[in-house]
């Protein structure tokens, strides 16, 4: 499946490693349900899935709920199917989203919509997000199809948000925040308190996992808009100046425009709002946006939420998932180094 | 809101009233509840929903949830959320088809792509279908759940198993019975077996009002295809030849094109296949359509899937409600007329 890139594992770096090998065993079999759920005889549908689940997409989602579920001692199998479905319903947005942002790559690969084309793309979206409900309604608990629902329902609505703000240079911090959580942070969320719901625990056991899937995903949606502008695209499967050639919106080229002079915002305005990039620009942009320090407050932000991610499961009983899960914020937020 | 149309009453012709007589008070909350599902603070959510809400559709899959939940001893509220979630499932497939099929128009008013664009529908598509969700598992029934989320699957699919067999004329009956069964009386299907679900009732009575919800859907969509090269307009709320400007392949086409002669299919393959569509070859389509009798058979048709329809609820107890749901199997036919 290609889904464990591999990682140098030196001791004073986080590493993603420990939640790699706890969940193991359990994500060979969300592969294996992902594959079922993918089938079909209009062949179309396995073709286009496989191309997705073959892109070497991290899965840190559906780990999420396989160690949270452990974590809270959940010993049945639901949880497989959960984490299958978080992903597929990851998978749908990202079949949408490219069509929608008309994006010609995605994960150094073309995305679906150029190999498939948009109608393909927006009917194989559909399907998957169908097949995700229907196999987290066969788990049979309603609070987790609640939870995973309305996250379902605020994603997409964040979408439209982001559509409707799409290219305003005006948009303030706040209201990208709120764009990220419902895009990213609310899957995030999601995906780790369905954990402790199927393992039957209490309101204070969601929250923390609630809390901590959603500032997990804020600071991974923070670091990944920072690559954008300064990583190395070994380690993300993305390229350096993606965002900003699709002349995406994203927190460090905010701030940048915020704090630069008049001439660097008839830039920004130029490249983002006009959509006119020339040769250079790049090169330019990142230079803005390492001078007015927004790549290090985009950082900062990435550690405020990483903090509050830690936060919120340190008064849960210590074990190796907990001991994973929190190394596992590090390592997102050491992506930067 | 707009949802009825007035019919004639006379004694001979089969009406819709009943139906809409006795789901009218339960209509009305699903029409509030539809009104809050579309909600939100992105103001481009509430403008595309109220277009098409109020864009005169009949409704006839909400009124089925309802008259079954009722008809089956139902007393609660649940029928409502149901009831508005299957019509937000149908909403957000209209708007994703009319973005695949790259339509113009929507019961003769201007597409909501054509008003707000193609991503603003795949998106808030995608918004309704995740409020319905959302919504559908507020009512806590699991097996209602079940049904409804494997009509969605069901429904994605058959979109693409459409896309893939677009436009190919050697497409058979049966291929395209497959086609309409998923896109069409799938969710019928389940907007009627969701009543007696609700209700409590058992496997027996869940099968009848399954069967007599499939059967119906099958019939109304052979109605509407017919329609298109012979209705007249006022009644649907579409127009003769929409179909036929879009190269949609229907049965009427399908069975013109098996019984006509060499010419016959030179000129269906250079309208459906090839696109080439000019000044009166819709007169020609028409005439071909009729001339071949594939107009009558798929007219037969319809009555056969009706009388499935009609055998489905025959064992059930009579009253006001299976009366009303018969009498509508008929009036879908009658449409015809």
């Amino acid at each position: 499946m290609g889904v464990v890139v591999s990682f140098e594992d030196r001791k004073d770096v986080a590493s993603i490693d420990p939640l790699l090998r706890l969940t193991a065993s359990d994500m060979e079999s969300v592969n294996q349900m992902i594959l079922r759920m993918a089938g079909s005889d209009v062949k179309l549908i396995p073709e286009i899935s496989k191309h997705l689940i073959n892109s070497g997409g991290k899965r840190l989602r559906p780990m999420l709920t396989l160690a949270a579920a452990r974590m809270c001692g959940y010993a049945g199998e639901g949880h497989v199917k959960l984490a299958a479905s978080v992903e597929f319903m990851h998978t749908a947005t990202l079949l949408h989203d490219d069509v929608v942002d008309e994006s010609d790559m995605r994960r150094g690969k073309p995305a679906a919509r150029m190999l498939w084309g948009n109608q393909a793309s927006v009917l194989v979206g559909d399907f998957l997000l169908g097949q995700a409900f229907r196999t987290m309604v066969d788990v049979g608990s309603l609070p987790a199809l609640g939870v995973l629902s309305d996250a379902a329902a605020v994603i997409a609505e964040g979408e439209v948000m982001q559509l409707a703000a799409a290219k305003n240079m005006a948009t303030t911090e706040d209201e990208y925040l709120a764009v990220i959580k419902a895009k990213t942070a609310a899957l995030f969320s999601a995906a780790a308190e369905v954990g402790p719901i199927i393992a039957g625990l209490g309101a204070e056991d969601r929250a923390a996992f609630r809390s901590y899937g959603l500032n997990l995903g804020f600071a991974f949606q923070l670091v990944d808009d920072a690559l954008d502008y300064g990583g190395s695209s070994a380690k993300l499967g993305k390229n350096v100046g993606d965002d900003f050639r699709e002349g995406k919106l994203t927190l460090p080229v905010l701030l940048a425009y915020r704090r630069g002079s008049d001439e660097d915002r008839a830039f920004w305005k130029r490249c983002v709002e006009g959509g006119k990039i020339g040769d250079g620009d790049l090169e330019v942009a990142i230079d803005l946006i390492r001078k007015t320090g927004a790549l290090t407050t985009t950082i900062e932000r990435a550690h405020h939420y990483g903090a509050i991610a830690r936060d919120a499961l340190a008064p849960l009983k210590d074990s190796a998932y907990k001991a994973a899960l929190l190394e596992a914020v590090e390592f997102c937020i050491q992506r930067l180094n």
